[in-house]
């Protein structure tokens, strides 16, 4: 493994599960790591690892040229790094923002930096905080090219893929979003099955293998399907928008029987009613996306 | 490939997407397959290629000692199966109905066919149509061992994996409405995240590849947390459910900026609050399962 020891430093703010995913990998690749929390006491394990834990953002921020933020979002990264001390030490570093919001704040976060001649770079992480230094990472990336190709270093050293998507700051942000909804809906569905296969009496655990075989399933669909959203051509032949409306409502008839809120699936199903509504039942199911476009 | 041609003959009614399929697989596996429909002209391809096209759904069920029913619902199915001719015609038989439905319609099917003296199983199938012959083909089957055991050789030629869950003639809805729940409430947040990714000037087939990422991190997540479901005990460690509430809230806000329906993510939101609002935060996504169980 390359040692970054003499030539690169790197401040970590936030050690919330995801920080502390990052400053660990630093600190295996060998690169100086400062890091700080806002709540004190959470860095123990990271200095007992070689971290130097500062006393204050300000003087985590001025122990190395770049800083690289992870925390719940936005309002708390701005109530961290806008601080005027925080904001003074940073002037002529680089921030890599790896906390997940919306694309708007990234644009504004970008505008501040500029403002206070601040090197800034917008991303996301898509995997799991113990995917953190492992092939299995991915991060996407975006913001000026040549800050990106100036850190890339020191940021492959935190393992798995990484994607530059671009210079406009928003997409990283935008991607982060995107996949975030498959993501979280995924988990509702999933989440919600468990309690109706509870209600008859199916455990998670005989459910697990089944759901995993749904799981299989969904990236091969994802890639036709993202085809015809595209060209705007949709093909309902193998499996009917009206299908799908039917089975999606003995879901809610069969979650509500039991007691169990089937909001989701309500929510799910009356896109596909409207889908049909409009003429499109002989579509295929993604035809949805179509009929949630902005008009 | 064994030859059933001497031995066995199946009859398939549901010549829809599916229904075609499974008479396929029959007819490749050399079993004597007649087929029916309610709207006439959907045989055509099955008969060119060697299956019997009955008149009628009663003229299709006397020829063989085995059904398999395929239907858009059990609306459909019961239409179909009780008329009194087509009822009688059964006496004596097996009806194997793989449409997809609730488990109480299964149950209430079972009854239906007890008082009639016809042999009653019911399953589901788990993968599309593209699927039925392979080896990717998946079945669930519920209903009594031994009716199971004598029809499983025919069943076999449809390929695939089969699974029978058990005597409960329910068991296989069951796990149908979870599964399908699962799938449903994924394609729902893929069909939302594509119309996102549009307005934010991503195109479908940009996003699918790393769409296909998060498709492929949701199998072992599956397994994992249905563990802590089983068990009760909830670990937030890794990814505390107020981290995933603040996500959806972003996913919701980005969407209506564009003016795009975020119901479903609403919906999922809603239960993450509820779970935070039950004194859950610090626990992990999964906790939903929980607060949605009935009480
Ligand atoms: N965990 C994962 O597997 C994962 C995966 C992909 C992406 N992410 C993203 O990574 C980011 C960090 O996630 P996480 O898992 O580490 O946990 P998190 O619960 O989302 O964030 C916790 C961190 O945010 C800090 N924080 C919250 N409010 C603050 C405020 N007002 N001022 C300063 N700091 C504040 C916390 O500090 P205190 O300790 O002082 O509260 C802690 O450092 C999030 O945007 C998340 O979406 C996480
Ligand atoms: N397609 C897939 O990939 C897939 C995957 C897994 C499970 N399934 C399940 O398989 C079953 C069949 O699905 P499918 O894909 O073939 O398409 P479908 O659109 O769900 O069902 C179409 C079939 O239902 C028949 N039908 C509808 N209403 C009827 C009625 N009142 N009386 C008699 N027949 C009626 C249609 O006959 P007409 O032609 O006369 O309208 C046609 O044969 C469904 O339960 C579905 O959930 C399908």
């Amino acid at each position: 493994m390359t040692s970054y020891t003499e030539r690169s430093a790197v401040t970590v703010l936030g050690l919330g599960p995801m920080g502390r995913a990052l400053a660990g990998a630093f600190l295996d690749a060998g690169v100086r790591t400062t890091v700080w929390n806002r709540t004190p006491g959470k860095d123990r394990e990271l200095v007992e690892r070689g971290a130097v834990g500062a006393r204050s953002a300000e003087e985590a921020v001025a122990a190395s040229g770049l800083t690289v933020i992870c925390v719940v979002n936005y309002d708390a990264a701005d109530a961290v790094l806008r601080r005027a001390e925080v904001t003074d030490a940073l002037k002529g570093r680089t921030v890599v923002n790896l906390t997940a919001d919306i694309p708007e704040r990234a644009r504004d976060s970008a505008a501040w930096a500029a403002e206070h001649g601040i090197g800034y770079l917008d991303g996301a992480i898509m995997t799991p905080n113990t995917t953190i230094g492992t092939p299995d990472a991915v991060f996407l990336h975006s913001g000026p090219e040549e800050l990106y190709q100036e850190h890339r270093p020191v940021l492959d050293a935190l393992g798995g893929a990484h994607t530059h998507l671009g210079a406009d700051i928003g997409r990283a942000a935008a991607y982060d979003i995107a996949l975030l909804d498959i993501f979280w809906t995924a988990m509702a569905g999933y989440a919600h099955a468990l309690a109706v296969a509870g209600a008859e009496g199916i455990s998670a655990r005989e459910l697990a293998p089944f759901a995993q075989g749904i799981g299989a399933i969904l990236p091969p669909i994802f890639a036709e399907t993202a085809d015809e959203v595209d060209s705007g051509r949709f093909s309902g032949a193998d499996n009917p928008i009206t299908s799908a409306a039917s089975s999606m409502a003995h879901i809610v008839h069969a979650s509500e029987a039991h007691g169990i809120d089937a909001g989701v699936m309500r929510a799910a199903e009356g896109l596909a009613r409207r889908a049909i509504g409009r003429g499109h039942g002989q579509d295929g199911f993604i035809r949805i996306t179509d009929v949630l476009k902005p008009r």
